[in-house]
């Protein structure tokens, strides 16, 4: 069984194009396929006021899509009156996966704001920005590295990578793009860590219910899909396999 | 190994009172111990824009804290703003997990507002949001029947039901309380139906990882939760086992 | 002259349940007859910023309906766009009610939130309110009171209630239900202390006008009822009769 | 015992300048001593959607002070977040007050909309907004009816009026400015229509409480303030006395 | 060619009453014509906090125009959510037009608010907003000056006005009132100094394009209107000509 | 005397990347050396309300700078409250520009929505999505075309492009960058169509002020770069000199 050319286990064709702009200490241009994320991380020199005094620093992230980024304009979130809980919710989302493998004990009193804003909308944009903003986060730790910011720690404790699976006409299916997803009976979004650990896992069925042998089918899947995404982030940030 | 009294793959005692109000087609209160939300099921005879001409009904949840709910108050959404990641991500879980088990195109051109306001919060309060709002989204459906509105049909395929599930100190445990929340490695919530199918599983590891044993183990206690809710259901809506 | 079973100058049954939760240091909730609101008192250890150094503490009050409050499901304020002119204008009634019967020089740098959030609607909510509001607000000042947070001072002077009355088909009536309210041709608010005096006169005619004489009949009922109200206050709260 | 001049039971000189711009039906600068408010009344053909199909027509009203109308400078509301409850309590004060004298049946389905904006306070801007509001409604129905909008009928059933009255050290006095109001133990606002029937009144103390026999002081004062408006409006209007 | 009596360079009646309030430190009622705009100048004793400890002071100005000011009522923007693009660029224009003759460097850490409330709207309300504006400007520093709050130093190193000029039916005009406005193809507002040297110009064809003869025309009409408002400026402050 | 290597009366590099995304109508990243801006057009088969039953199109322009564009994070507006008064001055500038050179009556009841994006700010933002802007559109109409919606008809009249000029160091300079402006004493933007007739012009003195001859100055700089942009614009579109 295909999807648009691809095995159902296979995953579309991923690019990081690190330094996308100069501004950022980190700026990462992600594709999945056809879906396009900017990924950005910028440093600011404090912390939220329920976090001052704590000696820790705080990471925190935000998603927006572009209004051009699907084929039906996208009204911007600032013209509806600010509230989009589909953004909200995948922000956070995006936020915790990349704290699970941070530090922010050695990161000073500092917050790193990650905004991934989609360029291009065709599925897969949450697990496209986790993917890139790691890479992203990567490179402003190591900007920040440079300028002595960091001291002797180095905040990462580990990579962190994402992947959807889901189940259409049935069959359980790696990466899904937009005309998949639209069609799917179970949409499953799998944040690993590089060491085979999870993040965090957030299965839905909006068409009927799945049970326990499509769940192991879609961890088996997700596993697959993460191991690649892995080693394309070390060869992105050009690090030797361990 | 305990937490306060109960072995950790037990749950707190929960309760239901239905008819807990009068104005809604379903009103309940439901209690996971000292966690108690207030569901209640309004029925609006109209469908929003979107969805005009379809043929189909809809169902909405919202989700809300009421300020004196926790120890801290917390303020008003109104009062701020209007923005509440927290809450909008509830309430859109509620409505999906609601979603699920409804045959919308049996309701007619009527949207079901499922309202779940915490009373008390004390951890858990969304699953007791689900839990809680399937009895009562039965209860407004039942009066819909009564009153001609549903013809022959009858719209929900399935029970639902929620718990959380988590990692204390090393230990799966079942259905945190705040005491454990607040001190949990990984935090879990399980969607199921009551024939066993999932509907939603959302797992998240805020401090480390989790590994497949631990996964495995979370969703054997999520089971035992759900079995166990469904039956406290089916006896609160006076349903004899099947 | 009968109005569902009452004479036109008796009370619905009113009932108090104090300690209704247990997180906030005064919890009650409040009937009178259908209409049914959930009091919270919150203390929290500052003041707003235009009473920093005064010395003294302040008390706010908020009211709002749930969604299910009423037969017509209430739009959540927060999804509106948060402006509620009516909600505000209660809250704000609640308010200088309490603050009326309260020395906030002797509770110190602190501020007293009182949320009063209707749970079933049925007339005569915001009476409701501030007559469940100061049992909540006792209750408060007794557990600050233990732990040691006030001194030798009691801050309450007296207690305060309300009641509504009105004239329906041209006949004085007390204490008006949603079915009266709604046909009132006038509808006042009386707040009075326990001894007798007024705090605050609302009495609006919205179709048509009032005379003098129909004044005179709706402050004499009104006293009646709040002389029935304040004993019910405290036989709530265990005070004898002084 | 005086009052800036005043005897305790004298109003401010109260002044009318009707036409003071040309675009709105109706547009009246009143003044109350120092207390400046610009009134106008716009006509809309159209009511609210929930007026729809009513036949009758509809009356609203808005109040607001200019940054520059007080010593401090007050920030504008929409630059704030929307939320001014004293403001919108007034616009609803004034809105009453209006349609009590107002048959809404035979203007059409037409919203008169009644903007109150305070050029200059020095106490007393509501009961200015409601006198003033009088006066430029009156213009705005005659500019009706002169257009032929109104047919054989005249909306309005009587006049209507409003004044302050107040505690001050201890002494009522009629018509608080500021530095009176300021100083008030309690503060009413009286509306009257010009037959000597209450539209509504709004007492409130903040500082102690009040009797009986203050209360009955109030209302004569008002009385007499109200009947010197109603002079002075007919005056204004160029209304012989019936 | 006339335009409403006017030869096509001639200015509309310009007025200024001068303290119109008495409570800002500046109160200007200005009227070009039919529009007639309401400027204040009120002093805080502090600046914005990116402003904080550089010793300067801060001038901002926000333009708003009253419901009632146009035929048609202009609902107001707190009651719309808040963005009104329009007067937010109008009020920016004010306060650089205003700032451009300020040194603010001389003035204290204090913020000079200067609000324009449009009265009555009949064209050119932005560029009687900045007349009249500098002419409270003086005001309010006269009065600052009086009490001692700028020592020596005199902040106005020049007047400003403006004035608007446009293409109507081909031919180039002075001051446009609504009437020419709605009909212009070319809208250009021109704010000088009374010296003479530009501070903005803002020239825009909304139906078509222009030329540099026409452009080089307008900056004719435009110095004249400006010479004659400084002429006017100068003549209402009681300055004698350099 | 060189800015940055340029001559004062040089352009800054500026490249058109066409069809950088798949799924808008028009689709194109725009760069002036290191300012970058993605510019879409997106299709709307619909009007504004008030454009209903006019038999006309609308054009509409947003501009918005992604939080990591600058150095210094730029919040998203949507979570400041909604109210950024240079974003929606600057949109509405896009879009008067471009709908000055379209036929709106040819273009059927659409809504072509232009939104410009800016990836990294390096001064003259505005002046790259009008620039940018014009080739979106150019291919949103080609791909109209195509699909028969244009009919025989060609809505664009000419090309607009846009550049800015400014006063540094007393010199006036074309094309400023982020360096020059933020030195600039005066800064113009002019808005001009291929055929050399000007659609908009803003200048801005916010220090100082400028005579006639800086103006004239100004004024051939931005002439001189208009004709350079207008034949890059030409290229990228694959359009012959006519």
């Amino acid at each position: 069984m295909k999807k648009n050319g691809r095995n159902r286990d296979e995953m579309r064709p991923v690019r990081f194009q690190r330094g996308f702009t100069q501004n950022p200490a980190g700026s990462v241009l992600v594709e999945f396929g056809n879906t396009v994320v900017f990924c950005t991380v910028s440093v600011e020199d404090s912390v939220p006021p329920w976090m001052m005094n704590s000696g820790r620093g705080w990471l925190s992230a935000e998603y927006s899509m572009l209004p051009g980024s699907s084929h039906q304009r996208k009204q911007r979130t600032s013209r509806r009156g600010g509230v989009d809980g589909r953004s909200l919710e995948i922000g956070r989302l995006v936020g915790r996966s990349l704290r699970a493998v941070t530090n922010l004990k050695v990161v000073g009193q500092r917050t790193f704001w990650v905004d991934c804003d989609v360029i291009q909308a065709d599925g897969g944009t949450r697990t496209a920005a986790i993917t890139g903003g790691y890479v992203a986060l990567h490179d402003a730790f190591t900007f920040c590295k440079k300028n002595g910011k960091l001291g002797d720690a180095w905040p990462l404790s580990s990579s962190v990578a994402a992947v959807s699976v889901g189940l259409v006409n049935g069959k359980p299916c790696l990466d899904l793009d937009y005309n998949l997803d639209s069609r799917a009976e179970v949409d499953m979004n799998i944040v690993m860590t590089g060491g085979g650990e999870f993040v965090e896992i957030q299965g839905t069925a909006e068409r009927g219910t799945f049970g326990q042998s499509h769940l192991d089918e879609f961890l088996r899947l997700g596993r697959k899909g993460i191991e690649e995404l892995t080693r394309l982030q070390r060869a992105a940030l050009g690090i030797e396999e361990e």
